[in-house]
């Protein structure tokens, strides 16, 4: 892709001063660019503006600027020669609590430069939040927190420059989406009112920040958008997530529902949207059982059994011996089991469908995915009664939630055009076996799409959208925060959705 | 005074938050803060959003606000506790070529807290602006100017912070005044196009920028307003005097004068303003005589000569032995010498009526003001009939100036309501004398009015005034500069106003 595209850097001639026109070298500049892009103000650092009349004047009043705004003012970021082969780039950042992905754009051509990953430092504290959080309330938490981060970011930054051969001052701008917390984390603010009751960050509105000032080494003037948050258990790689899946402008309404530790659900269309968050992941996530793990080489993504034989046909990634099972494994796996008789629909493993692979260890059932001999590990992959009665809570909770907001608005799920699922979990999840299991409504499969990693998209996205901000804007302005009390209505619902697929199995004609 | 004033210092009492209104503690402050001052979106910095959940919290949700505005962007430069005695400071800068003046400011009460003067240091490189700019233009030049300036700032700072008993922290704004050449070296940009043709500034705009990168030394987070310049040589003192003026409110026409190295003239009302700027200054800053210097103890600052019998009755400044005559005193003295005679209406001494005080030295005719029997030199006190030639040289471009920016709109001085004279020379010129010479125009002494130092005068006030960035921004868009081509209709008017008080005598009846 090398068309032009509308971005943040544009390029502008300037009519040379004269003694009828003795316009200021930076208002001159402004004045055509805020023409150009529809601004009122523009804002220049002092240290371009030192360097402003002799460059326009070496480029002969032609130059492309490289601006910024957030919601109420244009920044001019810096200038550079009106035509050259070295790219002008931004950063693209997932700030994920596991891992954090990262991809470097040339800001004219929207092109991939370079992309990596590495598994967010702050780990080495507590591989979960909550620990991380409370480690932040130690003298020095959390600079030691932020700089992890902060270092580490830099670091992979160093190596995208690397790859993409340009220095780190040809970077430009950083979209940095993120969960409330690591958004906190990664500005070296404290987070505590986000895990104590009334539930209250910091701030929900960053905003644009001064690179220098987060300690993030680009260009000298860089500027920094972290995406805003709805509140403690929304956040802006949600945000990020609804611009990549443009809630801003569908008519039709959709709903976009990202599986993590929490379960965070977005519902609405361009007039309005709706957002709620509740714990329905760790067992989705594969994150529960005792043989499941996040997706890797090895690891059971799909499983198909034959209803009349109950053999099972089992596909790991990248085809090696099997080792664990991820959550879409775990899905498919739930789902298979009901469908040839193995679970009933209280979702108890049935010993006479089930044969030798089921035995107990302490009381408690165990079924036999993978033999001994067949594993990876030499030990028989198992799982209990316990795990998919953990799976099963899970996929209760996330049904309950859709059912509760889709409610709340009075909508059926039929009218909804879309099911966007995110993230890694909506990347190898099959649609059919979360129907089977009733976790998620009986539509046509064709509504359900993937979206891969939604955060980093919308970051990226950013990065080459000059309308981007108002979008985002749009869309975060407009969400409404349901807050999920788990009353007496949502706890019959939930006790309904424990069944497979569900009590009202009416739902799920397809099943 | 200690009564409340809409200034930049805004107490607030925000709603504790709660699960049925979680709002981030960044955003709770702004949406109150927000609509209090009716601004849209409101900017914090890091460090301050580091700091607001504790302090907000300590303070149970009240708090003074510190908030500050560019054109487009409100700024929350700080919070303070809801009640305390330790003042909030602002700092107001006139920024000279020769002298730099400060005001140090309570910005909830508008009181001066302490003021002090020092002569700019860069004048160790040249006492002229121009000198300066050549001198930037060497290797390391600007650099050295920029220090010299900063670190003058600097150390008076200190010094008026240690005569307020309070520490820099406590001050949170600056409004620093100057002409356009000081501004530029003030920020350490470049002014090398003020002073080449077309005479182009970096900027004319530079606005709110954070004291830090500007290497003054205040708190934090405090930001530094620098007035906006209309053109190399219509410079943000002029505008800081026209808003001190309040030509923002003005329905009557009023014209505003300021006589330094230039005179510099504003003229219109709250709906039009015309400028322009022309040399007419250093005779009548007492630049040019032998015997002329700025006011101090021994200088003449007043002169009566008795029409009759021609003797001096000579003032000077703490009644000190005279030994050199100010830029007020010269006007007197050519007034008087005009009045008693003593000069012809072509502005040469009449040697029948300056009998024994005139010889000549080098076949050029002097005049003694004060035998050296008399004076603190010991030597005559003389002027020669170059300096009268310069004086009226000068009085006459001042009057084809006011004659110029009038005629250009139609008007006629009499349509002036008030006629401002800014600076030193303002307060010390004494009107009779200057319309005596045809220098200003014949108007009731009444429609004067010296402002002092309106550059520091604006400066200061808009330290208190939280509608100053309007004002300001509403008088800089609305002034037209009228560039003074030195063309035939110029030169035709500059050569009837050499004569004393005019060519046209009908112009000044009450000589």
């Amino acid at each position: 892709m090398t068309e032009t595209i509308d971005g943040w850097v544009v390029p502008v001639r300037l009519a040379p001063p004269s003694l009828d026109d003795n316009t200021a070298d930076a208002d001159r500049l402004k004045n055509v660019l805020a023409h150009r892009i529809g601004a009122d103000h523009i804002a220049i650092d002092l240290p371009l503006l030192k360097r402003l009349p002799e460059l326009i004047r070496m480029w002969n009043y032609e130059c492309r600027c490289i601006c910024f705004r957030t919601c109420d003012r244009w920044q001019l970021i810096d200038v550079a020669s009106p035509e050259g082969s070295e790219p002008i780039a931004g950063i693209a950042v997932d700030l994920g609590t596991t891992r954090v992905v990262l991809q470097m754009i040339d800001l004219e051509t929207g092109r991939t430069l370079s992309e990596s990953a590495f598994d967010n430092p702050q780990a080495a504290i507590g591989p979960d939040i909550l620990t991380r959080i409370h480690h932040a309330d130690r003298p020095g938490g959390l600079d030691e927190l932020n700089r992890l981060i902060v270092d580490g970011i830099n670091a992979a930054v160093a190596g995208l420059c690397t790859d993409a051969g340009i220095g780190r001052e040809r970077v430009f701008l950083m979209a940095v989406a993120g969960n409330t917390s690591m958004t906190h984390l990664f500005m070296g603010v404290s987070a505590r009112g986000i895990i104590r009751e009334p539930y209250i960050p910091a701030t929900n509105t960053p905003g644009v920040l001064r690179a220098d000032e987060l300690g993030i080494s680009l260009n000298v003037c860089a500027r920094i958008f972290i995406f805003p948050n709805v509140g403690s258990y929304f956040g802006g790689d949600l945000i990020s997530g609804a611009y990549f899946a443009e809630f801003h402008k569908n008519e039709a309404i959709a709903i976009l529902v990202d599986v993590g530790t929490n379960a965070e659900v977005l519902l609405g269309n361009r007039d309005w949207l709706l957002a709620c968050a509740g714990a329905a992941g760790p067992a989705l996530e594969g994150g529960v059982s005792e043989i499941g793990m996040t997706a890797g080489p090895g690891v059971i993504d799909r499983i198909l059994i034959d209803p009349e034989t109950r053999v099972f046909d089992i596909h790991t990634i990248e085809e090696q011996p099997p080792r664990g099972i991820c959550g879409s494994g775990m899905i498919d796996l739930a789902a298979q089991l009901f469908m040839s008789g193995m679970l009933d629909i209280r979702g108890r493993l049935v010993p006479e469908a089930c044969g030798e692979r089921l035995y107990e260890i302490d009381g408690l059932r165990h079924l036999v995915i993978v033999p001994r001999a067949c594993s990876a590990t030499g030990e028989d992959l198992t799982i209990s009664q316990a795990d998919i009665d953990s799976l099963i809570r899970s996929k209760a909770a996330m049904y309950t939630i859709l059912e509760t907001i889709t409610g709340y608005v009075g909508i059926g799920f039929a009218d909804l055009a879309t099911f966007y699922v995110a993230g890694t979990f909506g990347s190898f999840i099959r649609p059919r076996s979360a129907i089977c299991l009733g976790m998620i409504p009986d539509l046509p499969e064709s509504t359900y799409q993937a979206l891969g990693n939604s955060s980093l998209g919308g970051a990226a996205r950013l990065l080459i959208e000059r309308g981007a901000i108002d979008h985002i804007e749009s869309i975060w302005d407009r969400i409404t925060y349901l807050e999920l009390n788990v009353n007496q209505d949502f706890m019959n619902r939930f006790s309904a959705a424990k069944f497979l697929p569900h009590t009202d199995a009416s739902r799920f004609p397809s099943v």
